[in-house]
């Protein structure tokens, strides 16, 4: 598998300057003397990380990372996954387009810290896609991330009450603002088991909070205990879940 | 329309102590002389607020609200809006749980300032119902929580290219975590029309980023330009919606 990259020339782009769709498309195929960085990422990192997920070939995915805010500065585009934009010849991202595809953004190297799922559209600062409304604590928050692409067209699991699959369950194939809502017991899931597809659980209602991805693909789809939701996780509250659609 | 709500002893109750769902619902029919404050919110505001909504009365909406963070301190109960939590003698609003209904917190008085949809759930911190990673900013962040019930069984809505309903349009009736995936032209949107039920617009796709409720009831569901979105909208910028389901 590898990453098509490339870095552009910082044109400091009007805000909210629409994305080129035509241009877009052509530029994931063509790889001219125009294209003066072309990276070869990683190959598959199955095991190592917890959330790993192998990229459909087969599906159109493209994203624009900047490394200045309000999508100025360097520029590069990947129709892949990027284990480490560093390794790419960028510091940092501070603003992006997803321009197709849904991805999932890592706070640290190797696919660890915080997750932050990308679906189409324009993420001009670090709030827009960590879901704060302030800036980063530290500088180096944007330093390490990481992008990985996903797509699927359904998606179904089932929530445990206790650790290890046990305890009441419910199963779920839509999207769910709130678990208690529904009549999920308490504001903890114990354990989870992802039939198909893929879900982003959020610690609070209303989608707010630490995210954690959860797909079929990563380990079977079973995450037994709340340490297995991420490296961030910290404990097992999830109080909301919606499905990432493609 | 009157607010019932009592101030109850602060009994420090253990972090995430189940919700005590029968007695909650005993709670909110009975005013006997256990409960040494009971307050008489304001009645309708209509006009002066850019999004007011009439407690529908035959819903059972509960929400706790605590001046501590996870639940501690003074506790309050309402089962139905509350202008101003100072005047029901609570400083501020650090945590809360909504046992009943979706409800709405808003920053300031007068239902100004940034707008909180709250679903049924545990919102520990300041960061759970923001959607901030961060403590806020300034100390004065809580101090004017206020509340609104909400009650809505479906909900339509048209999007608008351009200001006063012109333009490209697109009907709404589902959930959007990325109005571009679904073919919306950018990441702004210039008008919109609930016909029924109630929105939550995000500025950033996935959810993130300032909220705006929309609702049919508040001036015949029109808003006709950004500047009708809150109080506190400074663009145009919408890239992902959903619908407030009872």
């Amino acid at each position: 598998m590898e990453s098509k990259a490339k870095v552009l020339t910082a044109d400091v782009p009007a805000l909210r300057a629409p994305a080129p769709r035509s241009g877009t498309v052509k530029k994931t195929s063509s790889h001219g003397p125009d294209q003066p960085y072309e990276h070869h990422a990683h190959g598959p990192l199955e095991g190592f990380v917890p959330l790993y997920r192998r990229c459909d070939l087969s599906a159109t995915c493209e994203i624009t990372v900047y490394d200045q805010e309000y999508f100025q500065g360097k520029r590069m585009e990947f129709t892949s996954c990027c284990q480490n934009i560093m390794e790419c010849g960028m510091e940092n991202i501070r603003s992006l387009k997803v321009e197709c595809g849904s991805w999932v953004g890592f706070e640290h190297s190797s696919f660890c810290g915080q997750q932050f799922v990308l679906e189409k559209g324009d993420y001009p600062r670090f709030e827009a896609y960590s879901g704060s409304n302030s800036l980063p604590h530290r500088e180096d928050d944007l330093l390490q991330a990481h992008l990985l692409c996903c797509s699927h067209k359904e998606s179904r699991m089932t929530i445990y009450e206790k650790e290890n699959m046990v305890g009441r369950q419910f199963e779920l194939c839509n999207d769910y603002p709130s678990l208690q809502a529904m009549g999920w017991m308490n504001n903890e899931v114990g354990s989870m088991h992802v039939q198909c597809g893929a879900f982003v659980c959020y610690q609070y209602p209303g989608y707010r909070g630490h995210q954690y991805i959860m797909e079929c693909e990563c380990h079977g789809g079973e995450y037994k205990c709340y340490r297995q939701f991420g490296s961030h996780a910290q404990t097992p509250q999830i109080q909301s879940i919606r499905r990432i659609q493609h």
